[in-house]
């Protein structure tokens, strides 16, 4: 989608683009800034990234480049010993203004023209449905699991009088490069050490450079390059009357060990012998992978979804994609979601709102991830009731480490004791995101072998929700009332909404949680159902029921809304109030979400109270009209606006009004602008700036493929 | 050493303590600046570094800090959504004034005191007689390759009412940080990924920090840390009445191949598992570590020179263990040493200096570096005669590669074509470089037996030099005169001092390498007549005898000194004119460094110029009284300048005037201000200004060990 420009606003945000499962991305985008390979990082790189053409071949004639370099001070000092500040930058270049050019991102793919049209660079991030790695073939893993990312270089020449010539390269000062010939690829292209490089297909038009400066190479060994530099290019000619296009692979590696506390390599390093396999395998292999992101770019063009729509749908996937982290362990593959620049591993509160996307491209990743939270971030803890410590039930932790270190058994990287807020335990929050994880799961993928197989678990988590509420069960009423222990007696818990204020953050008698907990008892029905266990079944629709009937008691005649907490006269209002309902919703589980159905009642509150607050000034900010997740707190997350947006469509459409409709973009401009572009996907924004305040470089964003459910 | 210090010059530098051969340093010292872990840098880590004490248990006493580190911006605030503006930087320390601190550099150990001297901090870089490591006991490598630094925080507390805490850690926000026991090393400690981490033993008075912020931990998980915070710290309680030693370990580790052309890993790889097997081995062999530290700084106390000079052999010591590289490639030991900021790897500049080091700890290492010039690294070229190319002869590249890439077959990666100036090629001076150290370390360990095996590279080293004097023997005066074709028609060979001016740049005609050149013919004469080469041995002596009166015949009579070029009416003056009579004069070859012997002439003459030369103004610069290389450049390197200092004080003492000796200072002073100190040992520096202009972090400094020979 072109982004819409006007003479005050052109884009200027960096994209990752990334292959599937290794941790890394190539970042370019933001205007005026560099980016390029960046491996397990929290944000863009720091390479300048080269990518231009020029008309001409006279040496003065000036590169026209993307802005995506500045234009370094010559390494050579260094070495020559001259004064630092008489080294003279690199020249011979026009940095091109965005006005001057277009860039178009696709679901898997990010184009740019110049030129009038005739100049185009394009990265591609195909992504498509993955079998489950443990299955496959060696032929469909290299495939499938390719550290690669392909793209491609033009220029339409037909109607010129002078050759051409195209640029593509980076400068990494730091680590410096060498020729990919080097290792033994003969192939004209560069890498840094053993880690990541590029290359493009052998060619009389291809020439490379390799020194301090590729404007202007003042150095040249016996084949020309320079390997001290630092900066390197590839050029490409492109003579009068001929169009052409180059293809160029970028590809990663990492060989070796990357995970402590427990030790695993990359599922891909199984796959190919180093970082030269892959860029031939990428090379090889293009056309595959580019008509692959080709269907992709069809389907969302194709959608439905509007311009801005579609802009979030394709920068989410690309950043998804660069946090997501496919290892193996014991011969076995394991799944890791980083958590953008947190770089947690496996959070689970994002675990459920990737699961959409997941259970789409790669359902064997949700149940990886389900298992090992069972097998060594599971645990069962004490609740506090009554002022005691009493038996409370299995939960699960927030994480599973962070910064590609596994934390121990039992525990996460970010929960703390004695806490309120912030880095409190979320356990109420993550044993609910494994009931809903696991039955969507199962019911979604008919895997009820692995369901029967889990059957002791969800039994024991129904019992642990239900402990939660009131050990006593005559007491029950739905709720969560008591917190783990874990927190001690001067904590308590908090939701996946910790960092908004006290309206989303404490779990306890909470609206978002208790909806949340609906939806898990309405999955717990269907699952216990199909698993031939009639009386946990009748149990949990007794439970929702009760539920709903509770949580309806709780809305304000007065304001014809919930408050966000069932405490201490909480008056915030909160668009996650419904956020429970997607999981019946995407299960297609109508008899739960009709409006005439069972929970008709707390439905027509509901709507009520999203018709009340969509509005202005209240959970649409009054400055920049996007969405507000809560009414008090101008802290606002992307992800979670896609997941309201689609339940509110679905469910509750005369919520949607104009103003509503109309923040789409509100929130793709947030994203396309340097306040949130400068960190790719972002989603903890301030709704008054649009300026990111968390989550950057984030993979939630991809809740938005629920747009495309019909 | 204590270096002096005065209310006006509070020394400030960074040191590199690394381990042989694992290319790491943990960098500290530079007053107000960060430094810490650092795996194949071009300089210092950017690791804040928490080393300190406070008196009193009470919440609110103050940390006493050294000043190496930047109070960080905590990263709480990507967490909770914060404003970053809001962030607030730790308190609750004081960053203790250089005045309030002393700092003693050792030739194996750096050592600080504060309050009153009751705190110390230290850490070793203990180095010792390396036996071959293709010849180990496992037991032996595991105790000499360890990629370990050992050390030490203490507090005299005997007198104190109060219990006193101390600190040591780390910040690093990039990569975060685990705990050491995580991995299974039951120890405390961290540990950024499976590469580089610290620890120290077991015990009570030991508590373990992690989280956002060291000083005033706010979120403490089950075990009282916080995986996600990045800033780590150990702290040691020491009661009232005792006094209290800690001991830390630091460890390096990098497990897979690192080096692409030549595709190898770290020989300490061999025998280590992992970090943690480092870091225990570290601990559990400490004192034989201290001890042979010990032994180091007690050598150069009892050395007999001032505190200058031992400051100065100190601190290269420090930097060149940083660069040092041990290999194992297809089962045997690959050394590399680093050239500092510029990571060209085995600089053949850099060998030939390095060889006194060498020779004295890893004579092996030096036997290792040329058969691999020879195997991989040489080449035969043509050379330009009367305008035309015609057979030259047997030469070496420059350098193996640069930043961990080896190279192709028969390149450097610094030499380019069709240049007069830096970056040309070297061929006759790494010829020279691979006769005067294959001859010198054959003599100096009695090898004759490896001598024998390279007797056919040896005697076409001979032909080449001859060759390019003068394809005709009936023409040749011993001179150098006729560049290496590899230079293009249009570019001319430069000797070592590349980036000095053309006094030394050029590498026909030129003074230092003619009497280098005499160097290599004497030692040549020597080598051939100990493999029985008894025709070659007198040729060798007649070429040099000739040479001698060739290089004679430059005097000026009316200067009293030598131009640094035989050409173009050069005046310029050098100090090296005498570099190459450090061979014969290391090797003790008497009658070549007689003053009453064969060269008698020519000594003279170079007293001569030697006495006219080092006055202020000429080669002694007229601002900071430091030594210049060259009467024409401000850039003077302070490795050459050692040999120089060697070689006078040994065969012209006249010339070492009482200015020449009070440089002593000026050149140590440049190390220990930040100007140089920034960037650990230097080499070339500005002699007005004392700041570095190049050849950083560098390993080079350990010429001075020439300065211990009696």
């Amino acid at each position: 989608m072109s982004a819409p420009r006007t003479p005050d606003f052109q884009p200027s945000f960096h994209t990752q683009h990334a292959p599937f499962g290794a941790f890394a991305s190539f970042s370019i985008g933001l205007v005026g800034s560099p980016g390029g390979f960046g491996q397990s990082l929290r944000g863009a790189g720091h390479q300048n990234v080269y990518v231009g053409y020029r008309t001409g071949d006279a040496p003065d004639a000036l590169w026209q480049m993307l802005p995506f370099f500045r234009p370094p001070q010559s390494n050579e000092g260094a070495f020559t010993g001259a004064d630092p500040g008489n080294s003279v930058a690199p020249t011979g270049f026009t940095m091109l203004e965005p006005s001057a050019y277009e860039r178009t991102l696709g679901w898997a793919s990010d184009t740019w023209r110049a030129g009038s049209g005739r100049f185009g660079f394009s990265l591609l991030s195909p992504f498509a449905p993955i079998a489950d790695p443990a299955r496959m073939s060696r032929a469909a893993a290299r495939f499938a699991l390719a550290p690669v990312v392909t793209g491609w270089i033009e220029f339409d020449n037909r109607t010129g009088k002078t050759p051409v010539e195209l640029m593509f390269g980076i400068g990494e000062l730091d680590r410096l490069q060498r020729p990919v010939a080097d290792a033994g690829l003969d192939l004209p292209g560069f890498a840094v050490g053993p880690d990541f490089g590029y290359a493009t297909a052998r060619s009389a038009a291809v020439g490379q450079r390799l020194g301090f400066d590729v404007f202007a190479p003042k150095f040249r060994d016996y084949r020309g390059l320079h390997v001290i530099g630092g900066e390197s290019a590839l050029t490409f000619k492109v003579p009068a009357g001929q169009k052409k296009r180059f293809p160029l692979v970028l590809a990663f590696f990492q060989g070796a060990a990357v995970t402590t506390g427990i030790s695993a390599g990359y599922a891909y390093a199984q796959f190919f012998e180093n970082l030269e396999d892959v860029l031939a395998h990428g090379l090889a292999n293009r056309a595959r992978y580019e008509s692959i992101a080709a269907r992709r770019d069809r389907e969302l063009a194709s959608s439905g979804l509007d311009a801005d729509q579609q802009f979030l749908l394709a920068q989410a996937a690309h950043s998804y994609l660069g946090s997501t982290q496919l290892l193996w362990h014991k011969g076995k593959p394991l799944w890791v979601v980083n958590e953008g620049e947190y770089r947690m591993m496996n959070t689970f509160d994002l675990t459920v709102d990737h699961l959409f996307w997941e259970l789409k491209w790669t359902p064997w990743a949700v149940r990886n991830a389900l298992d090992l939270f069972v097998d060594r971030y599971s645990y069962t803890d004490k609740i506090l009731a009554g002022g005691k410590s009493v038996p409370g039930g299995l939960s699960f932790t927030h994480d599973m480490g962070v910064m590609n270190h596994f934390t121990p058994d039992g525990h996460s990287s970010y929960e703390c004791d004695h806490l309120h807020g912030c880095f409190s335990h979320m356990t109420m929050e993550q044993l609910l995101n494994w009931v809903l994880c696991a039955v969507t799961y199962a019911e979604k993928t008919g895997d009820v072998k692995w369901l029967r197989k889990r059957k002791a678990i969800l039994l024991a988590c129904a019992e642990s929700i239900h402990r939660r509420d009131n050990p006593n069960p005559a007491l029950r009423d739905g709720i969560m009332k008591h917190d783990s222990a874990r927190c001690g007696t001067d904590g308590s818990e908090i939701t996946t909404y910790d960092s908004l204020d006290v309206s989303l953050g404490q779990a306890r008698n909470n609206l978002y949680l208790s909806v949340k907990t609906l939806g898990a008892w309405i999955l717990l029905e269907r699952a216990f159902k199909h698993l031939g266990l009639h009386e946990d079944s009748a149990d949990a629709r007794a439970t929702a029921d009760l539920l709903a009937r509770t949580i309806a008691t709780k809305f304000e005649a007065d304001t014809q809304s919930f408050p966000a907490v069932f405490e201490k006269g909480n008056r915030s209002r909160i668009i996650p109030a419904v956020e429970g309902f997607v999981y019946p919703l995407y299960l297609g589980i109508k008899e739960a979400t009709a409006r005439d159905g069972r929970f008709a009642e707390l439905l027509d509150l509901l709507s009520k109270h999203l018709c009340g607050i969509l509005k202005p000034g209240i959970c649409l900010d009054g400055k920049s009209g996007g969405w507000k997740m809560s009414s008090t707190s101008t802290n606002t997350w992307f992800s979670k606006i896609a997941i309201a947006q689609h339940v509110i469509r679905s469910l509750f459409p005369e919520a949607m009004t104009e103003a509503a409709r109309a923040a789409d973009r509100v929130h793709a401009d947030w994203q396309r602008r340097p306040g949130c572009g400068e960190h790719a996907m972002c989603d903890q924004i301030n709704s008054e700036t649009g300026i990111v305040c968390g989550s950057r470089y984030y993979p939630r964003g991809v809740t938005t493929i629920l747009w495309l459910l019909k």
